[in-house]
């Protein structure tokens, strides 16, 4: 089923443009940390902080930058972006297998759906009527594609994944499994009984090369469509409301919640577990950490955090009392000050 | 496969039971904002803050209230709560196809399930025995329907989802792809040594016109059921523990996670992402910002928030440092008043 | 379908191995809490703040301590731990059927995986090449068990579980609806211009006794695997960022972040909601409070808690602002201080 990948040191340093010091013909057949590694491992050294690490590695052959070069007596390929080789580097070594183009006899395709002789329709999954596939397109078992929804050419949706209808992904998306792309927004109007559904009439719309990771969901538009932009690299468990619009390249960490029609730039990083209310705009290139509240627009590109850091809960108990009377606090504190300053 | 619905706007006003201002021929073909809103299409003013928006619309009717028709000089239709009429209004253009009646070949239905002839069960969905299915219900692509659950009339599952058995669903509802109803409580016993599990025996009872989001998980209780009232509302990716109750037409926005029996009253609001300990109660009417955590019950109605906002994080850092130190600086600033007032 | 479970205490004292006081013969047909049991039900005493509700409790037996034996004048049984003993009593009165072995016609099992005459796999259910399955293994309805995947004896996956490639389970290991084991880890290297996808080459390996809630993620490791140690108890909607380690017999409580490369000790209890970042190590013991951020390692045993607490909005947004003049407060605290000592 999966086949070992082995390469020659000379294969690897061609396939990644890279400079070649020692044997040539030592031979490569995986991957390996600095501290890990065994032989016949390729490893990496991503930061100068791993330098002392050279020193015991048992790694055939290490990517590293030529400044370290002295630091390692073994073969190596040199590049000034190790972290970046490796990731190249990684893909070669992948042991799973394509799947088989054609159409699995239990999956269920509408009559009128066109599918590629190079795409791959797994066991169980269903395509409805109208809806466009590119060429080599995976749809692994017991996914569930939606009326009219577009998959551009190199689209992979894992086992399990399913698209509402007329949902529309570009070339080289990628969706893991259980992730659900389409719902309906969470749009209601109150009429001061119940809530009263606004029906959402919009669509989903994935750039080029999107990474969508497990169990997220993102919702359709209520009007116009929610918009991920091309490049953008989105964790697991991530929500994204009704009609946000993410910028391209922008990486978004696991179990972070985006509420409806938020504008995100380009280029940003959200840290896990990040909150970003609705309806407000984040600049191109802003960073977040892990766990905060975006409650307000951010127009500069820089790092922001919130939260209180953890403590003893002891401690922590003690302040957060504290912190309700923060306010009070800072206002007695500017009274003395004038007081002993007129003293 | 879809049908582009069209209305003139006498029609619309009609159905809506609105006071039509202008051309009732006029055709209307979808709906849009105020902003984007193109010929053809309706839109609505839902706030007083948009209404210079007016001057510029280039939609064919608006949904207003009476006492701003002097802004708009194209057709109208008067409302009181025009965002209410609009949700109304949305329903006629929804352009998905109610799936047509009828059990696919595909799907696995024990003999003992009688299907109404007016429901439909898609493709790979299964439906274990004892199962009720109410007139129109709608079992989509591949969901589980586990043993002597209950649909209710009306009630819609979005492909992929599940329900464990002895779920009982009320009428009207909705649950979209990848939920899980009914899955086991957390809930064990601690030996010392290892967690012993407590076998959750309850069931999850679900009120009529209820609708629950993508990748929502709302447990079995342990010995009691836990319910959902009628009217609920809940966004994607909320987690609901064993013996929870959500009072009726209560809304509950994205990722928010509410541990085993807390009691939460009817008409509340809580925000994406915020956290309620288990075994608390809170009020009728309360209402909760995002990503805040209810660690305490709340006895009266009101609007309620935790966390600290974000900053850049330079400032964060040494805001955070300073947090533990605040039972020490509020002591040590009681002494100088003391001090300051002596003196 | 279901079969409705009665014993004789005497029945229930031997098979929990426990003394009984009172009526031998009488009959339990259920379980109960102390203010909700009604006849023919057992109860249980777990804590001694709820001593007084014995004295209006209508359970037929109650589990409780000797030491109260004086405030209950029915049936009991006596142990020294009830809650555990009330666990261990939970597992009579499960009323769901353990599926009948086989394989169903629907599902798509590989020719080479080899299917115990004790294992059972579902409708529509997905078994790829390489798969080893163990004995009275369960896979439910429309799983996914990807390629060279190994199930421990007894082990259980419920309906629409995916395991990716390679995935490993020991014995007995329980997962719920909607959880993916071994998607993706997120790790991609940034060229300067886009994110290069670093291909996850490790697995995931999961000990014996492990359950897993419904809509929870565990990435596979990026060169090794993540592992989840021995008897680790983890709720719905957690993640598990790639090569994380956790050690045995903690508890995740829900929506849980784990970010990659965290090493979790043992007996930890991590409370819901709970942010956790990447590289970081917990000591054996540990317990986190619901909604907290553990952002460094933690070394020693302990409780700990972040954020602010609740609070009115309207005073909450006061000490916001205040929380970003932290740092000043407290240094305009220290001079007054030294002004007024030096007075």
């Amino acid at each position: 089923m999966t086949q070992k990948k082995s390469y020659r040191l000379s294969e690897l340093a061609s396939h990644l443009g890279l400079k070649l010091v020692g044997d040539e013909s030592c031979e490569i057949s995986g991957l390996g940390t600095l501290a890990n590694a065994e032989k016949g491992q390729l490893s990496f050294l991503s930061s100068p902080s791993y330098v002392d690490q050279l020193s015991g590695c048992r790694a055939s052959a290490v990517i590293l930058s030529e400044k370290f070069i002295s630091r390692w007596d073994g073969n190596a390929l040199l590049s000034e972006s190790p972290y970046v080789a490796f990731a190249h580097a990684s893909k070669l070594f992948v042991e799973t297998k394509v799947p088989a183009p054609g159409v699995h006899p239990s999956a269920v395709v509408a009559d009128d759906v066109n599918v590629p002789e190079s795409a791959s329709i797994g066991p169980n999954a269903v395509v409805e009527s109208g809806v466009q596939l590119g060429e080599r397109v995976v749809v692994a078992s017991s996914c569930h594609i939606g009326a009219n929804a577009v998959l551009g050419d190199g689209s992979v949706l894992k086992p399990n994944v399913t698209l509402y209808h007329g949902v529309r992904l570009g070339r080289n998306v990628v969706i893991h499994s259980g992730a659900v792309i389409g719902a309906d927004g969470f749009g209601y109007a109150f009429d001061g009984e119940r809530s009263i559904k606004i029906h959402q009439l919009g669509a989903v719309l994935i750039g080029d090369d999107v990474e969508i990771g497990a169990g997220t969901t993102i919702d359709r538009g209520a009007i116009d469509d929610t918009v991920i932009e091309q490049g953008v690299k989105i964790d697991n468990q991530v929500q994204i409301g009704h009609n946000c619009r993410i910028g391209e390249h922008t990486v978004i960490c696991g179990c972070t919640a985006i509420a409806g029609s938020a504008v995100i730039g380009k280029y940003c990083v959200l840290g896990g577990a990040t909150g970003v209310v609705g309806h407000i705009e984040i600049a191109d290139g802003v960073q977040v950490s892990a766990m905060s509240l975006v409650d307000r627009t951010i127009k500069e590109a820089g790092v922001y955090s919130s939260g209180t850091g953890f403590m003893k809960t002891a401690q922590w108990k003690r302040s957060t009392i504290r912190f309700r009377e923060l306010d009070s606090i800072a206002r007695r504190l500017k009274e003395l000050e004038k007081k002993t300053d007129t003293e």
